[in-house]
């Protein structure tokens, strides 16, 4: 598995399990029915995207910016989709890592997560993983198809103390 | 003091104090420089736009809309902006009841505030009693013109909740 930015042959790929992940409907907030080209200018509009490629096949992608611009831009995030082909085999951890060493050398005093799902617990528990913890939850913010209301959590990684620390 | 729709000749007014705001430093992550059609793009994004008047005079705007579309639609959000002149006349407790009352009629579920200054705290308590709470705090998400790096507060208000309990 390689990772590295993502280029314009990519997407057809990307574009195929971003569309069966929001229709889903169990992990992200997005617009629904978004064509290709809506879809890809939302994926691309942190600012960086890059893809988790085994070959040719595209297993995964991740954008990664700013969480806000002006006097919150010094605080990054991202958002994550895996291909549900390529599930189980370390692509989420792997492209997570790879977005935490991005915004570390890129001088982000922390990552937020804006809108963790709480039932999807395989992203909560990489995350904690990875050192984010939960800042807080907001109820029923998210319509999951299968369960009803759940909360979103917001998750934080500080890069600050981490340096310090080190 | 009467709470409308904003009105394109509004503007010039909103604009001078949305500016002075932001350049302020202690309660908006903004881009800086916004120029008057950059800032009503940014005002305006959220879908609905109030205005509190006093005759010709804009005292302060409120904008608000779904927090986040598709599956988290069902959540609100809101800025507020008070003019400095027009500061401690109980303009932004109407705005906030507006939207509040606002919220409830449109059927949304709660609202969300995505980034309070925690230092703000004129805000957070004025927030707090028309019943929102703070649902945790990302810190130093914001750096302060003064201050340096200070927490972001999410708060939230439960509409259904309340609703169920009346």
């Amino acid at each position: 598995m390689e990772i590295r930015e993502m280029r314009p042959a990519d997407w057809p790929q990307v574009f195929s399990f971003f569309s069966a992940i929001v229709d889903e409907g169990r992990t992200y907030a997005y617009p629904e029915g978004l064509d290709a080209e809506g879809a890809r200018r939302l994926w691309e509009s942190p600012g960086r995207v890059v893809v988790a490629v085994d070959g040719d096949v595209v297993l995964g992608s991740a954008g990664m910016g700013p969480n806000r611009p002006g006097r919150g831009a010094h605080v990054a995030t991202a958002s994550f989709m895996v291909a549900p082909a390529a599930r189980g085999r370390g692509v989420g951890r792997a492209l997570g890592k790879h977005v935490v060493a991005w915004a570390r050398s890129a001088g982000y005093r922390g990552i937020q997560f804006n809108a963790v799902v709480e039932t999807n617990t395989a992203a909560v528990r990489l995350w904690q993983a990875l050192g984010f913890h939960v800042v807080g939850t907001v109820p029923g913010a998210f319509r999951h198809a299968e369960d009803g209301y759940v909360g979103l959590h917001v998750m934080y990684l500080d890069l600050v103390d981490v340096s310090d620390g080190v």
